[in-house]
C-alpha cells in the first residue's frame, strides 16, 4: 500500500513537471512570446477599464463590446500583422458601412413589402462575391482579413432596419470604438517593445544561410574522417551529425518566409530597414537558399559509413573535395554576415575563388587518373558527392547573385576592400557569367547546369 | 487624335479582360470555390432573414449582429475547418462565460470601490496566460481560435458590470444565437456539396505521387534521348520538360498537409473514410514523398544537354537507367492507384523487383567496365544519376512501407493476387528489410544509405 501511495503523486508529478518544462523552453526559446502575453493583457485592461470606468455609461454597453472585440482580433503577434489587421478592419468597416447605407436606401425605396426581398437578394450577391474573391491570390494574401470585415459589416448595415439617420449616428458610434481599440493595439504594438516582422525575416534569412554554412564547414570533415568499418561509428559523430542537421528546418521553411514578407509590407521603416525595403528580394533569396538546401539534403544520405567506397581513391581526392566543402561553407557564412551587417560580401570573392581552384584541382586529379587504376563501382560514392559538391557551389553562386542584386536596392554599405573583388578576378570572363560557371563550362562532362535557379 | 481615341478604349480593356479570365480560371480550376461563395452568402441570408423578419424584434438587436457575426466568422472553406471554429467557438464561449461570471462575484466581494481594480487584475493575468497559451503548438494547432474567443468572452463577461442575474439572461440570449448562427454554418457546410478536408488531403497525397511518378517515368527518355550537340535541343523538349517539373510544387506541400489533417481530425465520417481515418499517417507518407522530390530535384539538374558525358559510356547503361526510371515511376504509380482505391499495392512487389533487376544490371555491367575504359571526367554525370535514381529507389520503397501501414491502419481491401507478394520474394530475407536494400548492401559502394527516411 505504502509503495502504491509513494507512486501515485510521483506518477502525478512527471507529467506535470514536463507540462512546465516546456511551457519555459517556449518562453526561453523566444522570450517576446512572454513580453506579447503581457502587451495583449494590457491593451484589454486599458480598454475594458476605460468603458467600465466611464460614468457615462453604467456597466458596458455595445460600444465597449466593439472596442474589446477589435482588440481582441487585431492584436496580433507582430507589428506588421496587427498593422494589416487593424488596417482591414477599419478601411472595410467604413467601406461596407457606406454600401450597406446605399443598400438600404435603395431597397427602401421598393416600398416596405419588396424591401427585405430586394436586401435579401443584394446580401446574398455582395456575400458571394466577397467570398470569391477572397480565392484571388492577391486579395488572400494581403486583404483577407479586410473581406471578411466588409461581409459582416455589410450585412449588419444592410439588414439593421433601422432608419438611416439613426445608422449614421450607430456607425459614428462604432467606428469611433472600432478606432479606438484599433489605435490601442497599434499603439502598443508598436511603442512597447515591438516584433518586427520584416526583422523577423531578415534574421530567419541570415540564419538559414548560416545553417547550410555550418552543414558545409563540417560536411568534409564528417565523411573524410569516417571510420572505415561502420560498425565502429563512435558516439561524438552521432552528434556532430545532429547538429550538421539543422539545416533540414530551411526546407520547409517557405511558408514562413511569405507570411513574414506580407506582413512586413505593412510595418513603418524601422532601425536599419527603411519604408521601401526590398522584402520581395528577401523571398528570392528564400529561393535559392532552399534549392541549395536541396542539394545539401541529397549530400546529406552519403554521409553513412557503410558507403564509403575505395579508401584509396578517396584519398587521392580527400583534399580538394574537403576544400571546396569548407570552401563553399566560408562563402555562405560570408553571405550571411554581409546581410546581417548590411555590407556587401567582399570576401565572397576570395572564398569562391578558393572553390574554383579546389574544382580544377579535383578536375586535374579525375584527368590524370584515367588509367584502369579503380573499379568504377568503388567510386561512384566519392564521384557523386563531387558532383553534387559542385552543384552545390553553383547554387551558392546563385544565392551571391540575389544578394548582390539585394544589395544594390538596400543599399549596402562596400567597406574600405571593395576593390578586391576586381583585383582577384581582373580581366576575366568569370566576372560576368558567375565565378564558378566558366569553370565548370570547361569540365564539359562534370556536373549538370543549375538552369532553374537561374532561370 | 483617332489613334490616341481608339487606343485608350482598348488599353483600358485588356487589363479588365486579363483579370476576367484570371477570375473564370479560379472557378474553372476548382468549382467547390463558387459554390462555397453561394454557400456563405446562403448561410448569411438565412440567418440574417431570420433576425430582420421576425416581429418580436423591431430591426435587428444585438441577438441578430451575434448570430451574423458568428456565421461570418465560423464559415470556412472546408466542413473540418468550420466544425473546428464553430466547436471552438461554442466551448470557449461556454467556458470563458462561467469562468467571467465566478470572477465577477468574486471581485464584488470586495466592496464597489476596489472590485473594479480586482476585475482588471483577474482580466490582465488570464488573457496574458491564454495568449501565452497560443503559442502551445498542440494549443496552436487545434485550439487557437477557441483560445481567442476564450479571451473574448471572458473580457467581456468580467468587465459588463451587469448585476449576475442579468448576465445570466443576456449569456442565454447570445448562448443560443451563436448556436443558433454555429449550427447554420456546420449544417450548410456538411449537407450542401460538403468539401472534406479529409478528402482533399487523401487526394492531394495520391496527386503528389502521381507527379513524381510521371517525373520518373518520363525522365529516362528524357536524358537519354536528348541530342548531343546542347544547341539543337527543340521545341518539344522543352515541352516535355515543363511537364516534367509538375513535381516541384511536392517540394512545398508540408504547410497544405498539416493543416488539412489538422482539420480532417475534426470531421465526422464520410464516404469511405471512417471517424478514426489514420489521418496522421497521411502525414507520414507526405514526409517520405517530400523527400523522394528532393532527391528528384537534385536529378533534375542533369536533364541540361550540355552535361550529359560520355556517349559511349552512356550507351551501355542506358537501357538498365531508364528501367530503373520508368520502373521506379510505375512502382510509384501503382502506390497512388493504391491509396486512391483504397486497396493493398498488390503490383508493387513486380514493380520494385523489376528496379532491382535493373539495379542488378548496372550493378554488373559497372563491374565488368573497369576505369580503364572511360575517362573519369566523362563518366561522372551518369554515375551521378545512377546513384541518385538508386536512392530514389530506397525513397520509393521507404514510401511502400508507409502506405502499408496505413492500408493496415485503414483496413485496405486486398485483391486476389494478394499472394503475389509472397510468391516473388519467396524465402528472401529481402521481405523483412525491403526488397533494394539488400541489392544496395551489395553493391557495397554504390550509394548511400536513407537512414534519414528511415530513422
Amino acid at each position: 500500500m505504502e509503495i502504491a501511495f509513494k507512486a501515485s503523486p510521483l506518477k502525478m508529478k512527471a507529467p506535470i513537471v514536463n507540462f512546465v518544462n516546456r511551457i519555459k523552453k517556449l518562453g526561453k526559446d523566444d522570450p517576446r512570446r512572454i513580453v506579447h502575453s503581457f502587451k495583449v493583457a494590457l491593451a484589454i485592461t486599458l480598454v475594458s477599464m476605460v468603458y467600465y470606468l466611464r460614468p457615462l455609461y453604467k456597466g458596458m454597453g455595445e460600444a465597449g463590446i466593439w472596442a474589446i472585440l477589435t482588440v481582441v482580433v487585431v492584436f496580433e503577434y507582430t507589428a506588421g500583422a496587427t498593422l494589416c489587421k487593424g488596417m482591414n478592419r477599419g478601411l472595410a468597416t467604413l467601406l461596407a458601412g457606406a454600401l450597406g447605407l446605399g443598400a438600404e436606401y435603395l431597397a427602401s425605396l421598393f416600398g416596405p413589402k419588396v424591401e427585405p426581398i430586394v436586401l435579401g437578394c443584394f446580401v446574398f450577391l455582395l456575400v458571394a462575391a466577397a467570398t470569391f474573391s477572397r480565392f484571388i491570390p492577391h486579395i488572400k494574401r494581403r486583404y483577407d482579413y479586410g473581406v471578411l470585415i466588409f461581409i459582416l459589416t455589410f450585412s449588419l448595415v444592410a439588414v439593421s432596419g433601422y432608419r438611416v439617420d439613426k445608422i449614421i449616428e450607430l456607425a459614428h458610434q462604432r467606428l469611433s470604438t472600432i478606432i479606438l481599440g484599433g489605435a490601442t493595439c497599434i499603439i502598443i504594438s508598436i511603442c512597447v517593445c515591438p516584433v518586427w516582422a520584416g526583422e523577423d525575416l531578415h534574421n530567419l534569412i541570415v540564419s538559414n544561410l548560416e545553417k547550410l554554412a555550418s552543414f558545409l564547414d563540417g560536411f568534409g570533415g564528417e565523411i573524410f574522417d569516417l571510420p572505415l568499418d561502420g560498425d565502429s561509428a563512435d558516439i561524438s559523430n552521432e552528434q556532430d551529425k545532429s547538429s550538421l542537421a539543422a539545416y533540414k528546418s530551411v526546407l520547409n521553411s517557405k511558408a514562413t518566409e511569405e507570411s513574414l514578407a506580407n506582413f512586413a509590407w505593412w510595418e513603418p521603416g524601422h532601425g536599419k530597414f527603411g519604408f521601401s525595403h526590398p522584402w520581395k528580394q528577401y523571398l528570392k533569396i528564400g529561393v535559392v537558399t532552399r534549392q541549395c538546401a536541396y542539394h545539401i539534403e541529397a549530400l546529406n544520405g552519403y554521409l553513412d559509413p557503410k558507403f564509403q567506397g575505395s579508401s584509396e581513391f578517396r584519398k587521392i581526392v580527400q583534399e580538394p573535395c574537403m576544400k571546396m566543402s569548407s570552401e563553399a561553407g566560408k562563402a555562405l557564412k560570408e553571405l550571411a554576415v554581409s546581410i546581417k551587417s548590411f555590407s556587401y560580401p567582399c570576401n565572397f570573392a576570395m572564398h569562391i575563388q578558393s572553390c574554383t581552384t579546389a574544382v580544377n584541382e579535383v578536375n586535374t586529379t579525375l584527368q590524370a587518373s584515367m588509367v584502369g587504376e579503380w573499379e568504377v563501382l568503388e567510386i561512384i560514392p566519392i564521384i557523386t558527392v563531387i558532383s553534387i559538391l559542385i552543384d552545390i557551389i553553383k547554387c551558392v553562386e546563385t544565392i551571391f547573385l540575389a544578394i548582390e542584386e539585394l544589395s544594390e536596392q538596400a543599399h549596402f554599405k562596400k567597406s574600405l576592400n571593395e576593390n578586391e573583388k576586381p583585383q582577384l578576378l581582373h580581366g576575366d570572363e568569370r566576372q560576368d557569367k558567375g565565378f564558378v560557371t566558366v569553370i565548370i563550362h570547361n569540365m564539359a562532362s562534370a556536373s549538370p547546369a543549375m538552369k532553374d535557379s537561374r532561370g
